[in-house]
């Protein structure tokens, strides 16, 4: 299964007043993952959603999260993010973050491939993910995003 | 059990590109929901951390949350919070986003109370939740935080 | 010119590290003020932009904000919020945070009225703020956005 | 005059309901802007805190910033960011936006070298900034922080 391993920079304005990163940020990078993911697959969101104008992202309908460590400014951490399991419309993403072989947290979203409905343009349908980006999704490769400082 | 109902003003801001409420924010709401609870039980998160600066907030331990329907930009959500479980030092805090009678989102975090550990301040370590605490949040009362227009 | 003040309830993951508000959580509660304001004038910018989804919002040309005091954790804010400048399709919108009689910080923001461009939608063009909306901005009255606790 | 120009990937969640970047975002994106400079100047912010729990990282007193051009969901944004004014504690940091030659948004903050008040924790007291680590900030050199894919 196709893997993205992605660096996280923990800035100052990600902490709390206990200076530890707030947790909806964890949740907020899953996003981030997600996005590099497809875009990894070689089927970025943006692309396919600028092709689309009735792509509607990739709804969550279920997520859980476990915090194991707590992580702090300065600190840059792995997101690795993964599809674990493919239903007819939803397929399960699993999340992963770590500081060297410190697990902090992990996560697991339930999403939904999805497009506007034709007749209520405000209500979604779920559609089965198409074949090529499964495909894509599935290919057995690491890829990561990391981050170089030159100069 | 001690339930609060806070309103939420979903603002523009607050939605994605599929003109939605983005998910994460949810997560951000639940957080407020918790610090209400506490004020509403008699026991205000800020005054205990202005009291002890040992205290370390409630860490989040595990979360959970399933999304039912969407919100938009415009719309007051109602966030009700409770305690749905008390264990020796951690506790379940149960939350449900409802707007009118459409339940538009639930969650779970189990939390922990907590110090800073005195032999590395960098450290926590859970805490029975004191008594009187607890026997603000078990009281058997409904709060409602609600926001009025005026002039 | 109608001014609308609205409570803001800092939380606890609005602060940084140095345990007051993080300096961006003020310009997102400025874009709030702006929605206030524009629903408190009786053109909400949320019916705006249901009724002609060319709409696209104010966007913002300009802001200066000044920092004048620290908030902290369980305080609230009022923030005021008024237009202080009507142009031809720009005007600029003034807001102050305080709490009690001390002045927290201050924001000034030239925004334009705008629609997409019929000959490329991901264009804006600017266009004369509409009359009536003008004139629900200019009436001489203060609108109140409190928050009450009850049970 | 020392230069950082960093990288930003724009997400999805950065976008709101008109498909461009809310404006929020690049006040965010300014605050770790100045954290990769002072990093790259051989000073991280985060180990000069870790190292004095009294420093208070290097609250803003007044900032301003103006919009050129609206930045998109899957767009990487240049943010280059630099002292532009050196005084006795307080500092001018320019940012500017750019997606290949075009600016997005130019920003200047002016900011404080601060330590807490020994007398009252919680205040803050402005103190000049440390002759070496303004030496790093003036070195004529240009760091680029850059995001590579590989795999």
């Amino acid at each position: 299964m196709l893997e993205t391993r992605y660096d996280i920079r923990v800035d100052w304005g990600h902490c709390d007043p206990a200076q530890i990163v707030y947790n909806p940020n964890f949740v907020v990078w899953m996003e981030h993952g997600v996005n590099v993911l497809f875009e990894a697959a070689g089927h970025a969101l943006s692309d396919l959603i600028r092709a689309d104008p009735n792509r509607r992202g990739l709804p969550l309908v279920k997520s859980e999260a476990s915090f194991m460590a707590p992580a702090r400014f300065g600190e840059v951490l792995v997101l690795s993010s993964r599809v674990t399991r493919f239903g007819r419309t939803s397929f399960d993403i699993g999340h992963r973050f770590t500081r060297g072989d410190t697990v902090i947290a992990e996560g697991k979203q339930i999403r939904v491939w999805s497009v506007a409905d034709p007749d209520d343009p405000d209500a979604i349908r779920a559609e089965p993910l198409p074949a090529e980006i499964r495909a894509g999704l599935e290919e057995d490769r690491i890829v990561t995003v990391r981050t170089f400082w030159q100069g």
